[in-house]
């Protein structure tokens, strides 16, 4: 396998999540300088691959930052990265859990469990870890059009554990808030400005604003590496805008008219002041934030 | 074909949209007089078929207020019915058009035009007469998970009439609500209560929440069938809950794990309190509304 391949994994989406894709990029580096290849060009291709996760670019910085084109060095530090996020998740679970009422119902979006990170997961890591704690909670999946990672993926991880959950659609989260039927929404984040601003999966805006409309907490879950510190606002983040055919095609079979024009942005911002609580692999953080 | 086809084409949703199941059912009676079947049976029958659109309990009591079982007399009120409601389509467009701002960028969920109505529509019938007096409106259109008559009947009725629009992801909206691209939210009715609140596709009340969050008017545009005055609040208005498989499944193919379970309303309630105003056929009601 060849580092362009790589990167044509993370463009398609084959590999996903904002801690995989940045594991997954320094696997990348060192196939390249197993192959010989140039590094400077696989880096750039590698962080051409998607725009909004910043952990992609974190991981890449780590290993240049390294100035060795040995492939085994650059094996091993890519082998840390990978072992520090599933380590970070274990914390950002330990963390979260203590946000986790008894017998919550959790209500999350998209997924962000081991197949979006090395293990465990950030928003359903805390869910896993509060579920080890306290076997009444219950989750409620927002199956997270248009690729629908919620109802392929988190509701398969869930499945797989044992977890009590509902998939719903993304639009019907609000009516189960007014019912008082959510008592916590969990997220991940796709990058976090120094403010706490967070880029996520589109439609975690609307649940934020949704949540703060009912009183509900709204928590981030996220490792530290997902922070960018050179971006100081959210409408700095770029939002990568993706095909239509991720809305007017389904597994390849036409669900729209022919020529239906769409708009499909990735991720949305979340303003840090619809957002209750941040928590990284080093702790809870209250608002205002200032990382 | 006989009423119980009928029945049944109103429970699989062939025949859908709130002003479209009140005309079809009365059709429905025209059949079964027309066979010579019990007509106590073929309206409870009839109204057993879906419990939220108002407009299927309104159009049988108008058949059975009539009190005979002549045919000719039942078809005739059921074109009237049918005759009826296209003028009040007309009229509310009418209405309507005088809330939309010039150049508005309109939101809209669901199907409310001529698939769901005797034609022209409710919702997007204000679109169609606001389009015909000002060419350089446009049209965000909601894809409406789970069955998704936004992205298929909606996007086909505008392409049709010409009128710019995009179809987005439901949990889009609130985005572009957020980047300034959203002027003016209007959507139809299932059932309005003499205090305004208002059941709808569900994923309508979620937008009512954002675009009261970001300042934009949230406009309800109904036939006055569709208000119930024996129903005073929104929490008594029956909703549906459909079957899981709608969410799990898209025409026949399985987009979830096997066995993933649901939760899947087909509507929600939208308090009055989050509504700007509700246009019929009789004029634009500003709040507090009181029918």
């Amino acid at each position: 396998m060849e580092w362009t391949s790589v990167a044509e994994a993370i463009r398609n989406m084959v590999v996903r999540g904002a801690p995989a894709i940045g594991v997954t990029a320094a696997y990348g580096m060192a196939l390249a300088a197993q192959a010989g290849d140039d590094l400077i060009v696989a880096a750039s291709g590698l962080r051409a691959s998607r725009p909004t996760a910043v952990n992609l670019f974190w991981a890449l910085d780590r290993i240049e930052a390294l100035q060795t084109t040995d492939p085994a060095v650059i094996l091993s530090e890519a082998v840390n990265i990978d072992d520090e996020d599933l380590q970070m998740n274990l914390a950002i679970g330990q963390f979260g859990a203590e946000l986790v009422p008894p017998g919550a119902r959790i209500l999350t979006i998209c997924n962000t469990g081991s197949l979006a990170t090395s293990g465990h997961g950030t928003a359903l890591g805390i869910i896993r870890s509060a579920y080890a704690l306290d076997p009444s909670i219950a989750v409620i999946s927002c199956e997270t059009r248009p690729r629908l990672q919620g109802l392929k993926l988190t509701a398969w991880e869930l499945q797989k554990d044992g977890i009590p959950f509902k998939s719903i659609s993304d639009s019907a989260a609000a009516s189960l808030m007014a019912q008082g039927r959510v008592d916590l929404v969990v997220v991940g984040a796709d990058r976090i400005a120094s403010n706490g601003d967070t880029a996520n999966k589109i439609g975690t805006y609307s649940l934020a604003i949704a949540a703060k409309y009912h009183g509900i907490p709204f928590v981030v879950a996220a490792p530290s590496s997902t922070i960018d510190l050179e971006v100081t606002r959210g409408n700095q983040i770029p939002i990568e805008e993706r095909e239509g055919s991720e809305i007017t095609h389904l597994d390849g079979i036409a669900i729209a008219p022919a020529g239906c024009p769409t708009w499909n942005p990735g991720f949305d911002i979340t303003p840090s002041g619809l957002i209750s609580a941040i928590v990284t692999e080093q702790g809870i953080y209250n608002p205002p934030f200032g990382f």
